[in-house]
């Protein structure tokens, strides 16, 4: 068994978890936003958040269609998150990509 | 069929791209990072963004054990955008969270 299959045999169980680390990830950047850093939001991408928010927003209403929670409970969460920085980044910056 | 229901069966043939548009939207971020506000790059979590970048390695792996390139193939292209985000952070903040 290769490298690579060895990994994703092992990855199998942890799907779930790896499907709720990514928007975890995201708090230490909302941290950022909101408190530490402010003043320079204006180094974050509102079109790059925005579409995150958007596709998170699929995968959600995928996830639940196909009812996986492994999809849709990591990616409602990513779409909580990503809507966060949104509108973080729209209320100290204004409309700007 | 319920909203949920149309929506998801809809998603369906659109999930390669889907997986396509998360790393694309992360440009307008790279963007802001390397060329129009390299100024804010602190306002930037290299935590989230190097975790982001584990994952979408963790997923891609997993997504090649099961030959299946609606994983990989988005997941490899945004292993690549979040490692060059990660790298660019620390070269223009250092090692911070």
């Amino acid at each position: 068994m290769g490298l690579f299959q060895r990994i994703g045999k092992a990855l199998e169980p942890l799907m779930l978890a790896m499907g709720v680390v990514s928007p975890l990830a995201t708090i230490p950047q909302l941290y950022k936003l909101f408190f530490s850093h402010s003043q320079h939001a204006a180094g974050l991408s509102l079109a790059t958040w925005t579409l995150y928010t958007f596709i998170a927003f699929l995968w959600t209403l995928y996830g639940v269609y196909h009812k996986n929670p492994t999809i849709w409970i990591g990616n409602c969460l990513s779409f909580l998150m990503d809507a966060t920085m949104s509108a973080g980044i729209y209320l100290k910056v204004g409309l700007v990509m």
